[in-house]
């Protein structure tokens, strides 16, 4: 089972260690992590993303919502969010697989944003299942260097929230 | 001065915690960190920016290559890389601001992802700089929620690299 926390938190020097702690301590699984700014200076949020059992992801929740600095917790499963992720990837191209790259580019709205006589630069944005078929389709050719932001996630929208 | 580090780690729990930690003792500053997958899953990839004199920044990368789950570190500025970032933003709109949140959007190049009858969430992949410039573009209007993801950066494509 896979959840979404979306974290509210102050934004204080050894919020991150706290929380990356408390995830470490109890071997909660992370499969992302993500800090970020809001429109708030003195607040940051955080998106994790975690999979196991419902009972220890109940547990992962009770256990953030315990934490001083955590002004507010939301959990989120795929359905009822809209969740995205970043990636930048380097690939190594030649005359000959260069017109494949571009198309592929072009079918999973992935923008080139650097390039040399060698490598290009591509970044794309995504759901994380998008993002790593897209690798999947590079992993043919050349990957050089892979950089990727892990999900961030906001509800769905409402009529009247 | 800013200065991204790109840390590339070994994939194990405790990780997060213990580069967190370091940044927190020492009271280095983090403007803002990501860790996300790379193509080789025993491995991930850190992007942290930190903003301070130039002492403090070498400081910073000694640290983090004394750890001991730290592979590779690598440093940029802002010109020897591209920089990105992600921001999903929801903002409240009606019938007279919905053309200029429109317009504002596609000048941006940014995407309306979902909607309802009283909102839009809206998704933004650029720099910090041209994701701040987006977000003082909605004040005026409505934001109900912000999520970013911090910078991930890679260097710039060179030749024969």
């Amino acid at each position: 089972m896979k959840k979404i926390y979306s974290v509210l938190v102050e934004n204080r020097s050894g919020v991150l260690g706290k929380v990356a702690g408390l995830f470490a301590r109890r071997a909660f699984n992370i499969d992302s992590l993500v800090v970020g700014e809001t429109d708030d200076p003195t607040m940051s949020r955080m998106t994790i993303v975690s999979t196991g059992d419902s009972h220890t992801l109940e547990q992962i929740e009770k256990q953030l919502n315990k934490k001083l600095d955590v002004i507010k917790v939301k959990t989120f499963d795929e359905f009822d969010c809209i969740s995205r992720e970043l990636m930048l990837i380097k690939v190594k191209y030649n005359r000959s697989n260069r017109k494949d790259i571009m198309e592929v580019c072009n079918i999973m709205k992935a923008e080139i944003v650097d390039m040399s006589k060698s490598h290009m630069l591509i970044q794309l944005c995504d759901t994380s299942e998008r993002v790593q078929q897209f690798i999947s389709m590079m992993q043919g050719i050349s990957i050089t260097e892979v950089a990727r932001t892990g999900t961030v996630a906001l509800p769905k929208c409402k009529e009247n929230e």
